[in-house]
Order: structure tokens, then C-alpha cells, then sequence
């Protein structure tokens, strides 16, 4: 699997976008690599998860954080949550097409954040 | 320029790694993704930058936070700090191999919320 990116399409997002306070692509990333908002999108690209799915895999995520993590999500189109009209009533979350385009891009960050933890804090000894 | 990945080495970190509270991987992805992690990485992914260049150019950073968030990077390994012996005193900060390799990561997901932004935001109305 590949992440492609052309370098200058990379170059404008560095020169024009990301670092000014007010620019509306850091909302998004801040909403994307939130500390709840990875672990949701990441549990969401291997597959549709319910509600309580997803409070048991996010560990340690309060049921506050999730709803709002899960209403943010949703407001940006990267979530899609279905109702199921069944008793007990049920809620599956997915990732809508934009969903899993970021949700791409997280997997080998948490891939590399995996392989390395080790090395990673142990430079901290 | 692309980043690729091991689609079975994704799957041991989802399954193995990412999801419990305390595992290490967890503190490396909330490092490097933190809201001022991410813009520091970024801007030094594009070259070295001296304290007051970071200042500027992450938007928005207290002098306390731009502290905090580079010692944390150092203490990981992540970045280089290299005190110049010049008169007025100049520090130098630059990204290690790993560095390189996370902010290789960072940068499609910052170029996807860029172009994704107005999409992303404008969802909301």
C-alpha cells in the first residue's frame, strides 16, 4: 500500500497554509490528529464499528470525549453514522469517502509510531 | 514522492499496538501529533530553523509551549538542538534520521488538509 503525494502540491500546503493561526486547514488537521480523533479514525479504517465498539477500543476515552470527538468527525464529513432502527436501538459509525483518504494517511503514522515507541522513549534514558 | 507501507505491519500496529492506554506507541503518536508537535515537525521538515523562526512561524506558540513541545521532540530523539557559540547567542534546531522519517509521514496528511480544508469546514453549514 502507498501514500503518493506530489512535492509540490506539499510545498504550497508548507508555504501557504498550515502554519497561519487563523488558516482553516489547521482546524482540520488539529481535528484530525486530535488524541481521540486518531484513534477513532484509525479504528474506523479496518472497519464500521458501533458505539460501544468504539468506547471499549479507544481506551480510556470518556463517554463525553467520544460523543465529541464522533459529532466532530461528523460535522466534517469524515464520519457517517447510521441509526439502526432496531431494539435495543444501535448506532454504527463509518468512515465516509473523505474519512478514508485521511484515515490512509494516519495508518502508517501509527505504523511508525508502533515500530519505533521503543526507540522512541528510550532515547528519554 | 511517496510513502509506502506494509499492509501487514499496519495491521500489527492496529491490532497490537495503537489501542491500549498504556502502551508506548500511544505517547509517541500524542508526541508527534500534538498540535504544536505537528507544526514544528512540519516547518523542520523543510529546513532548519533557528528558535525565533519556529516562534514565527508556528502562529500562535507561547514561548512557553514552542519550550515544551521542543524538549519533548529532543527528549525523543526527533530533533537536534545545536547551540551556536556566536555572539548574540543562536540555537539551531534541525530533525534527526527519525525525524525525517515522522515528518515524511506528516507531510501528506498536512497537504490533505489544505486541499481539504474548504471541503472539510464547509460541511459544517
Amino acid at each position: 500500500m502507498e501514500v503518493s503525494y506530489d512535492p509540490l502540491r506539499a510545498t504550497a500546503a508548507l508555504e501557504n497554509g498550515i502554519f497561519p493561526a487563523g488558516c482553516p486547514s489547521r482546524t482540520v488537521l488539529d481535528h484530525v490528529t486530535s488524541k481521540w480523533g486518531v484513534l477513532v479514525l484509525l479504528a474506523l479504517s479496518e472497519r464500521e464499528h458501533r458505539w460501544s465498539e468504539l468506547r471499549r477500543r479507544a481506551d480510556g476515552i470518556s463517554e463525553k470525549m467520544l460523543a465529541q470527538t464522533l459529532k466532530t468527525l461528523e460535522q466534517d464529513g469524515l464520519v457517517h453514522r447510521q441509526s439502526q432502527p432496531v431494539i435495543p436501538p444501535r448506532v454504527d459509525y463509518s468512515l465516509t469517502d473523505s474519512g478514508q483518504e485521511v484515515a490512509a494517511l494516519l495508518v502508517p503514522l501509527a505504523t511508525w509510531a508502533f515500530e519505533n515507541a521503543e526507540k522512541i522513549l528510550g532515547n528519554r534514558n
